[in-house]
């Protein structure tokens, strides 16, 4: 892994929600670093997005403190004000301003953080930092992941960029569920920072989804320590690109209870608009995740949803491609049964969908959808 | 069970898809029936909806024929002159015109229906027509379906109606992969049965919901043979209406894999749109559905779910009822977890959802998510 330079890490067990797991984590910036964040769309916003929101716009950054277990959403006055208190007290012990602290949460709705158990430990956790613990804020911010998630990369004049993001269920376009993090030791304006993660979230995170479910805590904050000059401004965008694009890939990946990550990729369609509305009805309906998960080539699912959208198409038009094989042409099967229950039965499934009316595409990644799925959500809070 | 005057029916197993099992239905009016339809809105429309969106504009109606197995949908020319050819056969050996038989079918998509086995059985099938048969038409129209789906009614004044129906998963609102039929021996024009028609759809399949996805084949057919003069035309709406309402609700209860029957009912939107866009997005998430499997008094979902409509509300002033029972008011629980999730156990589950925006309510109805669904849906085709 590469670690962007002026940032240290840090992340301890409060007990939050469940004793003896990783909760609490921070990230602390050396220099006078600067920020950009990325917010829920849902009207239900959680105490830290509230605040969040505020801090984004001081023209300094210096610390991100993320909390798993308890989500402090639908917590009123009392969460806004115990995510203040917290915040003021992490950002005494940093010897920071509080409007440079950036909060996120991630857990349980409805109730509030535990301040006498988060508190008394602030000092271990500030006293703790380090540059090579980001792994175990990765692991802090875990809620049903099954693993942590960090991706980096080095351009070739040698700046760096790291990403680490938590998300599992509750994935679906703007924002859900989803916290991630991308830092990077670039010298970069604030304004550039910021156009360029809306430009990064559109290609990334705004295209996947898992459940069609969203949160109240969704964040996204960009972080830059201001190092390092960027002389070649494209391969940083790249870069920067890439680590959102692995990110989102991740989440998806570790879907809750998936067994397979689906990229649908919507050709010829009329607008850009239409070729998403098919897009995420495809990635969202749960017949089509349900036979992609059985491996059943039942196409008919995927025709039936595209028509959901009520879009006008002439079925006999689609052409349908399954990890680069004709599979359905003329409302005719192209290749064997056989042939395409195998490639359904594999890990990364490829579904282009081709139409007719025109020249615009989207393309959405999302799992299949088990059994799995049920029983974790059916007993997460137990 | 009441069964209208003038009606007859039939069912036989043509071996389909499957050996052994009734896939073939009919209703016959011996009088010359009047008819009105409700057809699906998906722009892949199965050739029976093409066809009998055309049929029932004719004056006369005097039968419905329905197969099960295969939907006929994503079949092309072929697939239209498939269902033509049925039909016309059946015209014939009924003795009536091809143009007075609705037709419907429901199953597999992208599958030729098997005229080499269903023509020389229709002799049989309209030999067979009897008064009593409308349990066997009723479990030959069934697909995923646990329990064939009859109800009916006879008013004060003597009027009998009859309601059968399948449906099991892809409910949608706008008739996602459901057939309905509602016959009636009442005198009624065809405009009054119309309207009648979509008034009480608009109250009943129109507000269920079990997966979202919604249907190429969607059908609903009512028919009336015109023996008795209604007297009373309020009486008559009502028996109308419960009979669809009844239908709907038990196609709920037998949504795929199904423990729960779930109501949901929105309270002081700000508009009747509003009301809608709450409840449907409530009805449809698979994190509340999950934790209602589970009964797990999860009430985050619920606000993050109301929330991800991004339509603007103070989540503190939402109040939520479960059973009658008060349950969140102020972002607070007002009754033990003990006792909500003792009500969240039961097999019928209602949940009132109280803004203080507006007016406006609506109700909708779901059933709960369970691994059942998965199972079937995984492997519904083999």
């Amino acid at each position: 892994m590469y670690v962007p330079e002026g940032f240290l890490f840090s992340a301890i067990s409060c007990g939050i929600r469940k004793r003896d797991r990783l909760d609490l984590g921070l990230i602390y910036c050396k220099t006078k670093g600067i920020a950009s964040g990325v917010f829920t769309k849902n009207t239900v916003k959680a105490a830290p997005v509230i605040i969040g929101k505020k801090h984004i716009k001081n023209l300094i950054s210096r610390a991100i403190l993320v909390n798993s277990g308890i989500a402090n959403a639908c917590t009123g006055e009392e969460g806004l004000s115990r995510a203040e208190k917290l915040i003021e007290e992490c950002a005494k012990l940093l010897n920071i301003q509080p409007e440079e602290l950036l909060p996120a949460s991630t857990g349980v709705i409805g109730e509030q953080l535990p301040l006498e158990r988060i508190l008394p430990k602030l000092p271990e956790l500030v006293k703790g930092l380090s540059e090579t613990k980001y792994d175990l804020f990765a692991q802090a911010i875990m809620t049903t992941d099954t693993f942590p998630k960090i991706v980096s990369k080095k351009t070739e004049e040698g700046i760096t960029l790291l990403g680490i993001a938590k998300g599992a269920g509750m994935i679906a376009p703007h924002m859900a569920t989803m916290l991630a993090f991308v830092l990077t030791d670039a010298t970069i304006k604030k304004e550039d920072l910021k156009s360029l993660l809306d430009k990064a979230v559109e290609k990334s995170f705004n295209c996947i989804t898992i459940d069609g479910d969203t949160s109240t805590n969704d964040t996204l904050y960009a972080m830059a320590s201001g190092i390092k000059n960027i002389e070649r401004w494209e391969e940083f965008v790249q870069a920067f690109m890439k680590i959102t694009k692995e990110l989102a890939y991740l989440i998806v990946k570790d879907g809750e209870g998936a067994s397979k990550v689906i990229r649908i990729i919507v050709k010829g369609a009329k607008t850009k608009e239409e070729a998403k509305r098919f897009a995420k009805a495809v990635a969202e309906s749960p017949l089509v995740k349900t036979a992609i998960y059985g491996a059943d080539p039942n196409w008919g699912r995927i025709f039936a949803t595209l028509g959901k959208t009520e879009i006008a198409f002439d079925p006999s038009e689609i052409e349908l491609y399954l990890n680069g094989l004709p599979w359905i042409k003329n409302l005719e099967p192209q290749n064997e049964e056989k042939t395409i229950k195998e490639q359904l039965t594999k890990r990364e499934i490829e579904l282009v969908i081709k139409l007719k009316s025109g020249k615009q595409s989207f393309e959405m990644w999302t799992c299949d959808l088990t059994e799995e799925y049920i029983k974790i959500n059916a007993s997460y809070r137990s």
